[in-house]
C-alpha cells in the first residue's frame, strides 16, 4: 500500500521531489522543533495518481488524507467543522521547484454557516470570523468551481460604495456579514446547489482543485519555459490557520537571514502587525522594517533571530521565511533559499565559505553566471524605474543602462555626442556605423537577432544595446520612430535602454554605475582554481583588449581585422582597394593599409604581452566597405581614375544576392592574394617590431570560413613565404600559428582534412549556426518569434548553442581533427563563447578555450568552473 | 632484378598499366600476327624508377634497353647508326589512359651526318633523308634540350622567304642540306656542343626526355582535370619507322571501323599519298575518303579491311587506327577505342549486341550518360559554326542550341516571340520571369552558377540556358550587351547560345533538330532492365509531366508548387496573400488561389495517373513575388483598401538581407497556416475530384525547409487535420503520405527525430550544398571561377554532389533515418539527380529514387543502370 500522505513530522527535507519543496522544508522546520503550525501533506504521487484515476481522488488517498486530519485534530486539540473548538486549515500547492503565483491556495477551510455562528462568539472578533468565511467562499468559488472573480469583487466594491467607504477595512461587522450573505447567494446562483457546509467536503474539493491546477494554462506555460517536467505533480500542503490579523499583539511578514540586494548578514525584512500575509504584498500599509520588531517585541524578536540563524546553518544558504505572529506566539509558515542579487550572490558565497558553511566548490556553483554581467554594466536606478513608461520590449542584445538623446544616423551621434549622451537607432546597423555606435551611450535597431551585426559589436564594445524592437516603425529620413500605440519620438528626444531585459523607455531615467567589491575578485580567483577552459575574449582594439585582460581574458580568441578598416581615414583606403580593377591599383591601396594594421597590431601585440593573440584575417563581403553617397563615390572615382559611372558599375557588380554566402573570408585571399600577402606582413612585422622592444607576441593567423583544405593550403602558402622572407630577413625569431575558423558545415565533416593544415580550429559558431538552420541572423527575428510563440523552439539557437545540431558537427569536427592532429588546439569564438549552458557544453566536448566579448569573460570563467564541478560531482 | 623493357611480342592488351595504352596494343596487334613496325616498349615502372634515380636513366635500365636494340637490329636486318643499313627509331610516349597531345615524340631516331650521307645514296629520295634529319635535330632541340622550337621555324620560314616559295615541299634537296646545316648550328650555339651524332645517345636521351614530359605543366594540369594519379608514370615505345611519304606508292591514314559519328557500321576513314601522318593533321592538301583506296589500291585495302574486321572482334569495340603504306606494304601503327558521338555510341552498342559479341550489360557501359542530351535537343549545324563568331563563354546551364533577337525583359520576349526567336537576356532571371523564359528559345544571363534560379528553371522547362556570362556587362535600362572586346549589342539584334557548351556566338546560326531513332529506345530498356534506383521527375506543369513520362520518369519526385503562382491571372491574388496584413485579408486572397492550384494538381494527376505525385509545399521567400512597379502597388494597395504609402511600407518590411536563409519554406507555413491549409485543400479535393473519374491519384505532400522535428509535427498536424475532415467529407478513400525535404545540414544531423515524423525523405542537394559549403548559388559563380583557375576545386560542388561533404550529410540522415524507420522512402530532387557520377553516389548509398529535370530523364536511367552493373562487377 503506497503512503500518499504524509504528516509533518515524518517527512525531512531531502524529501522534496515527493512532498514539494513548500512540505519538505516544513516537515524539516518541524523536526528542528521550530513553531510551524502542524499539518500534513498530500505528495506528489498522489496527484499523479489522481490523473491516472481520471481527475478523481481514490478512496485509498481520501481514506489516508481524513486519517491524517485526525491526528492533526490530537495534536492540536481542535475538531475540523466542530463549533466549539473548529480546526481551521489551509490547502496550499507545492511542487518540486517553486512555481511562484502559478497555482492555487485556499485559506480558512473548515468554516461553515454553524462554526461561524458559534467560533465568533468565542473570541472577541466576530469581523475578523465573517472576513474570513467571505474569503473562503470567494477562493473556494474561484479555484475550486473556476467561477469568475469578478463577480464577487464587484459586489464587493458595490457594499462600499453604498457605504460609501474605500478600504475593505472600514466594512464593518454587520457589512461583513451582509457581504457573506450575498456571496453564498451569488454562489448558490452559479453552482445552483448551496455552499458546502460540510468541512470534508471542502476540503476534498480543495485537494483537487490543486492537483488540477498543475496543469492550468499559466503552470503548463511555466513548466515548459523552465523545462520542468509535467509529470512531476504537484503536493498538497494542509496546515492548520494561523492569524496574525487577530489584533495589535497579532502581526506578519517576511525576512531573509541576509540582505538579498548587498548580502549583508544581517537580518533583512518587513512586517505588518494585525494583518495577514496578503495585506503586506498589497501594499495598502506600508510595512515596518523588521528592525523595529526588536523593540516592538523583543521576545518575539529574539526567538525570530535565533529561528533564522539556525535555520541557514541549517540549510547552509540564505533563507527567505515567512512568519506569523499570533496573540504574541511565533509560526513560521514557510523557508527556502533565497533569491538574491548577484551582488548579493557573491557576496553570501564568499562569506559563507569564510565563515566555513559550504566550500569553495559550492560557492562557485551557488552564483548564476549570467547574473555577473549585472555587476559590470550600469543600471537604472529604482527610483526613476517606478515613473518609467515602456515604449517597447526588444531583445536584451548587449547589457547595461542606457539614456540619452536619439539620432538616426552614426554621423549624427557623432557630432551631438560631444554635448550630450547619444542613443543610435538604426533600421539594423553595418560595418559603417562602428563610430557612431562607440560613440552613443546605447544602441537600438528595429531589425536583427540576438547575433545581428548590431548586437555583436555591441557585445563586443560593451555597448548598451536593445535589437529587432519589430514593433517600432523607424523612418530613418524624417527621422523619427513610430512606437505601435502611435506616439512618434523625434530626432534628439530622450530615450531610454536597458540592454539587460531588452526593455526600451520613453524619457530620461537615472543610471546607476556599477560598484565592484573585492569579494567579486576573491570569487572570481576561485572560480579559475576548478575550471579547465581556457577563456579567451573576442577583441578588435587595444582598448577593448586592455578590459578584457582585466576581466580575467588569457589572451585574444579573435581579432576581427576588418573591424580596424573603418575609422576615416582608412575606409578610403580600402575602398580604393575594393574597387580597384587592376593588381597594381589595389597593391597600391594596400600599401597604405599596411602601416595602419601593422600599428593596430603593435599595440594589441603591447597589451596582450606574453598572452596569445588571435587575428582572423579580412572576413566580411567586400561590399560592406562601399560608398554609398554620390560624394563618396566622386571623390573615390578620382582617386582612381575611373569615371563616375564606371565605378558605380564596378560597385553594383559587388552587390550580392545573399551576402552571408557570397564573396567573403577566406575566397576574398583567394581571389585577391595581395590581402592575405599584406596582412601577413602587417601580422609578421608588428610582431618582429615589439619583440626588439622586449614585448612577447604570440600571433595565431587564423583564415576564416574555410570549406575545403585546398582554400587553406592556398593561402597557407602565401602566409608561411611572406612571413618566412619576413622573418628571415630581420633576424628576429617569431613564433607563428596558421590555423582556421570551423563555421562552414563542411568544413566539420572534412575536419580531419583541414588538421592536416591547420594546428588550430576555432569553432565560429555564429555561421556554424546560421548555416546549419539555413538561418540569416539579420532576417530570422522576424519569424522566429512565431516559433517561441507556438512553442516550437525554445531557445534562440543563436544564443544557446543547438547541442542537438550544430554541436553534433562540431563533435564531428573534433573527433575528426583529433584524429589527424591529437594534440590540435580547439577554440570557440562565436556568440556562444559566454553563455553559461554553452560554456559547459564546450567543457564536455573537450575544447581548450572560449573566446567571448569582454564583458562576458567573467561570465565564461565563472561558467567554466561551475561546468568542471559539476562534472566531476557527476563521475 | 625486374624487366624494365619489353619487345612488342612480349606483351598484351592486358598490360597497359605497365606498357602504357598504346604499347599494349602493339603488343597485342604484333601477337595477333598483324603488319606492326616491330619495335619494344620501356615500362611505366621505369619511368617511375627514372623520377626516383633523379631524373636518370639507371645503368640497369640503360642494359635492358640496349638488349632490345640488338633483338629489334635482329628480327630487321638493320643496325642503329649503320650508314648501309641504317635502323631508324621513333620514340614515343604512351600512359596508361590516352592523354592525347600532352606528352612528346621524337621521330627518326639513328640519323646523324654519316648516315645521313651513305643512306642518301642508298634510296632515292636525298631530300627526303635530309628533311628527316632536319626534323630530327628540330625536335630533340625541342623535345630533349627544351630550345624554342620558334627559332627553328624562323630559319626554315627565312629559308623559304629567301627562296620565294610558300610551302616546305617546294624547297628543293638543296636548300634542305643548307637547313641542316642552319639548324646545326642553331642547336650548337644554344647547346655548345654539336648535336649528339651517336646514335644511343639520341636514344637515351630522347627516352629521358618522354619521361620529363609525364611531368611537364600541360600534362599536369591534364591529369588533375581528369583525376589519372601522378604515380602512373608513362611508358616509352621504340618503333621501327616506317615512311608514308615515299613516293606515289606510299600513303598514311587514320580510320575507324564503324563511322564515329552515326554509328554505321562501314570503314570510315581517310587517307593521303606520299604523305607523313602529320600531314594528314595539317591540312595542306585534302586527305581522302577511305573508300578512294579500293580501287587505288585494291590489294591493300582488302588486307586493311580484314585488319580493320580482325581487331574490332578482337577488341568487341570501334577501333580507331592509324596505317602507313610503305611502298605498297601496309603497316598498322596504332589501334584503340575510337571515340563517337552519343548517337553514335548507341547505334553500335545495340549493333554489337545484335551481333553477338557483346552483352547488354557491356552495351550499357559503353554510352556516356551525359552525352543523352545530345539526342534530345536540337544543335547547331557543323557547317554555320565554321564561320560563327564567339561572344563569350559561360556556364552550360541547359543543353541545347537556341538562336533568335536579343530582348532584355520577358515581357518584351514575350511580346516578340510571336514574330521572330527570341533570347532572353537578363542580369538573373527572378521567379517573375518565368513566362518569359518560357516564350524564348534561350536564356542569357550575366550572373548566377549552375544552379542559379535561370539555370534550373531553363533546365526543368528543357529550354537552353547560358548563364553567369560574367564577361558580359549588360545595361537593362539601354537594353544593351557589351562585350569585353567592346562589341555592343542591342534590342533585336540576333545572337546563339550553345546551353551544352555555354558558348555565346554573335548574330544567327542555323539549329539542327534532334533525330530519335529506335536504337535508343532499346538502349534504354536494356538500361531499365539493370537499374535498381527508381527515376522520378521535376515537374511543375502537365507539359513537363507528359515529357519526362515520355522519357521515362516513373512519377513527380518535385512539384514546385511556387512556379504555378507567377502566372498573370495568378501572382496578383498572390501578391494580395503577401501583403495582406490581416488573417481575414490572407484568407481571402487564398480562396482565390485555391480553386486555380486545385486545377493544376487535377492536372498533374491526370497526366501522371498511377504514378506517385510529390507535392513541395510553398517554398521561396515571399518577396520574390512582391510588386516592383508603382502602377503595380497602387493596383494591389486598392484592392487591399491600404494606401500606397503603407503597402509599400509592407513590401519593404518583406525585403530580406539574405534571402535565402530567410523567411521561407516551412517557416512560411508556421507564420501563416493558412497557407498549408490552402495547400492541403487543393491537393486532397483534386485528389477526390480526379478519383472519381477513375484516376489513380498518388500524392506525396513534402513540407521543404525542415530543420527542426517541431516544425514537421506543427504542420503535418495541420495537414493531417484538413485531409482527415475532407477526405471523410467525400467518402473517397485517398491515401497520402507526408514527408519532408532534407536540405539543410541541421535536418540530416537529426534525421532520426524528423523521421518519427516523415514517411520519406527527400533530399534537396542543392541548398544542402549552398548551406554545406556556404555558398549562394546566385553569387558563387563570380569566384569559383578562380577556385577553378588555382586548382582549388576540380568540379562545380552544385553540378555534381560533393560526396566527401555534402554525400557526408546525406549519409548520416540515411543512417539515422532508417534507425527509427527501416522502411523510409529516399529520393533526391536536387539538380544532382541527373548528374551521373552524382547518380551513382546515390545508387550506392542506398537511395530509394533519383529526381530530375525532364530533359534528364534518360541520363538518369542510363547512369543509375551503369552504377548497379558496376556494383556487381566489383563485387
Amino acid at each position: 500500500m503506497t503512503k500518499f500522505v504524509y504528516a509533518f513530522n515524518e517527512g525531512n527535507k531531502d524529501m522534496r521531489n515527493l512532498l514539494g519543496g513548500k512540505g519538505a522544508n516544513l516537515a524539516e522546520m518541524t523536526s528542528m522543533k521550530l513553531p510551524v503550525p502542524q499539518g500534513f501533506i498530500v505528495t506528489t504521487e498522489a496527484c499523479n495518481e489522481y490523473y491516472q484515476n481520471g481527475e478523481t481522488i481514490s478512496r485509498e488517498i481520501e481514506t489516508q488524507i481524513f486519517q491524517k486530519l485526525e491526528e492533526l485534530e490530537l495534536a492540536t486539540g481542535k475538531k475540523f467543522g466542530d463549533p466549539e473548538k473548529p480546526l481551521l486549515v489551509s490547502v496550499r500547492s507545492g511542487a518540486r521547484t517553486s512555481m511562484p503565483g502559478m497555482m492555487d491556495s485556499i485559506l480558512n477551510l473548515g468554516l461553515n454557516d454553524q462554526v461561524v455562528l458559534s467560533f465568533s462568539k468565542n473570541i472577541e472578533n466576530e469581523r475578523f470570523i465573517y472576513d474570513s468565511y467571505r474569503r473562503l467562499i470567494q477562493m473556494f468559488a474561484d479555484v475550486v468551481k473556476g467561477y469568475p472573480r469578478s463577480l464577487f469583487e464587484q459586489a464587493l466594491e458595490q457594499k462600499k460604495q453604498q457605504k460609501n467607504v474605500t478600504l475593505d477595512v472600514e466594512l464593518t461587522t454587520e457589512d461583513m456579514k451582509e457581504i457573506v450573505t450575498i456571496f453564498k447567494k451569488i454562489y448558490q446562483d452559479l453552482a445552483h446547489t448551496e455552499f458546502p457546509q460540510e468541512p470534508k467536503t471542502q476540503l476534498l474539493e480543495a485537494v483537487g482543485a490543486v492537483f488540477r491546477s498543475w496543469n492550468n494554462e499559466r503552470a503548463n506555460v511555466y513548466r515548459k519555459m523552465n523545462g520542468i517536467p509535467h509529470d512531476w505533480g504537484t503536493a498538497v500542503n494542509i496546515q492548520e490557520m494561523v492569524y496574525g490579523n487577530l489584533g495589535e499583539n497579532s502581526g506578519t511578514g517576511v525576512a531573509f537571514t541576509r540582505n538579498p540586494s548587498t548580502g549583508e548578514n544581517k537580518l533583512y525584512g518587513e512586517y505588518l502587525m494585525n494583518a495577514q500575509g496578503e495585506d503586506v504584498v498589497a501594499g495598502i500599509r506600508t510595512p515596518e522594517s523588521i528592525e523595529t520588531l526588536k523593540t516592538l517585541m523583543p521576545n518575539v524578536y529574539q526567538e525570530f533571530e535565533q529561528i533564522a540563524h539556525n535555520l541557514e546553518n541549517h540549510y547552509k544558504d540564505i533563507q527567505d521565511m515567512e512568519f506569523t505572529i499570533e496573540n504574541g506566539k511565533l509560526y513560521i509558515l514557510q523557508t527556502r533559499n533565497g533569491k538574491r542579487t548577484t551582488k548579493a550572490a557573491v557576496k553570501i558565497a564568499v562569506d559563507l565559505v569564510r565563515e566555513g558553511m559550504i566550500s569553495k566548490q559550492e560557492a562557485i556553483l551557488r552564483v548564476e553566471p549570467e547574473g555577473l554581467d549585472q555587476l559590470l554594466h550600469p543600471t537604472f536606478s529604482e527610483e526613476s524605474l517606478k515613473s518609467a513608461k515602456i515604449i517597447t520590449k526588444g531583445l536584451a542584445a548587449s547589457p547595461g543602462a542606457a539614456t540619452g538623446k536619439l539620432y538616426f544616423s552614426a554621423e549624427d551621434v557623432s557630432v551631438h555626442s560631444q554635448e550630450c549622451p547619444t542613443i543610435l537607432a538604426r533600421l539594423e546597423t553595418s560595418p559603417e556605423d562602428i563610430q557612431g555606435m562607440n560613440d552613443a551611450k546605447g544602441v537600438l535597431t528595429v531589425r536583427g537577432g540576438m547575433t545581428s551585426h548590431a548586437a555583436v559589436v555591441a557585445r563586443g564594445m560593451g555597448r548598451c544595446c536593445v535589437s529587432g524592437c519589430s514593433e517600432l516603425t523607424i523612418d530613418e529620413a524624417t527621422k523619427t520612430i513610430k512606437t505601435k500605440e502611435g506616439l512618434i519620438l523625434k530626432e534628439g528626444d530622450y530615450i531610454s535602454l536597458d540592454g539587460s531585459t531588452g526593455t526600451v523607455y520613453e524619457g530620461k531615467l537615472e543610471t546607476v554605475a556599477p560598484e565592484i567589491s573585492g569579494d567579486f575578485e576573491t570569487f572570481m580567483s576561485w572560480a579559475d582554481e576548478f575550471r579547465k577552459l581556457g577563456v579567451r575574449t573576442n577583441a578588435d582594439t587595444p582598448k577593448d583588449a586592455k578590459e578584457a585582460r582585466n576581466f580575467g581574458a588569457e589572451g585574444i580568441g579573435l581579432c576581427r581585422t576588418e573591424h580596424m578598416f573603418f575609422s576615416e581615414e582608412r575606409i578610403f583606403r580600402v575602398r580604393q582597394m575594393i574597387t580597384a580593377e587592376t593588381l597594381e591599383q589595389r597593391e597600391q591601396a594596400l600599401e597604405q593599409i599596411l602601416p595602419m594594421q601593422r600599428g593596430d597590431f603593435e599595440k594589441l601585440f603591447e597589451t596582450m604581452d606574453g598572452l596569445t593573440v588571435t587575428i582572423r584575417y579580412l572576413d566580411p563581403p567586400l561590399h560592406e566597405f562601399l560608398p554609398h553617397t554620390e560624394e563618396e563615390m566622386k571623390e573615390l572615382a578620382t582617386s582612381l581614375n575611373m569615371t563616375f559611372e564606371s565605378l558605380k558599375t564596378r560597385v553594383n557588380s559587388l552587390k550580392e544576392f545573399n551576402p552571408m554566402m557570397g564573396h567573403r573570408g577566406c575566397r576574398l585571399a583567394i581571389t585577391y592574394p595581395e590581402i592575405a600577402r599584406m596582412q601577413t606582413k602587417a601580422v609578421i612585422e608588428a610582431a618582429i617590431n615589439v619583440t626588439k622592444k622586449g614585448i612577447k607576441a604570440k600571433p595565431e593567423i587564423m583564415i576564416p570560413l574555410i570549406g575545403d583544405e585546398n582554400e587553406l593550403r592556398y593561402i597557407k602558402n602565401i602566409v608561411n613565404d611572406v612571413a618566412t622572407e619576413l622573418i628571415q630577413k630581420s633576424g628576429v625569431p617569431i613564433h607563428y600559428e596558421v590555423g582556421t575558423m570551423i563555421e562552414l558545415p563542411r568544413a566539420c565533416l572534412i575536419a580531419d582534412k583541414i588538421a592536416e593544415q591547420a594546428t588550430f580550429f576555432s569553432f565560429g559558431t555564429n555561421d556554424l549556426t546560421q548555416l546549419s538552420y539555413g538561418f540569416s541572423r539579420d532576417d530570422a527575428g522576424k519569424f522566429l518569434n512565431d516559433y517561441y510563440d507556438k512553442k516550437i523552439f525554445a531557445d534562440d539557437p543563436f544564443a544557446k548553442i543547438d547541442q542537438n545540431g550544430v554541436g553534433e558537427l562540431v563533435k564531428i569536427a573534433i573527433q575528426k581533427g583529433k584524429q589527424i592532429r591529437p594534440d590540435i588546439h580547439l577554440g570557440i569564438c562565436g556568440e556562444h563563447g559566454g553563455e553559461p549552458s554553452s560554456v559547459e557544453f564546450c567543457h564536455q566536448i573537450g575544447l581548450t578555450y572560449v573566446s567571448c566579448s569582454p564583458y562576458r569573460v567573467p561570465i565564461a570563467r565563472l561558467s567554466a568552473a561551475q561546468a568542471s564541478i559539476r562534472e566531476k560531482a557527476n563521475k
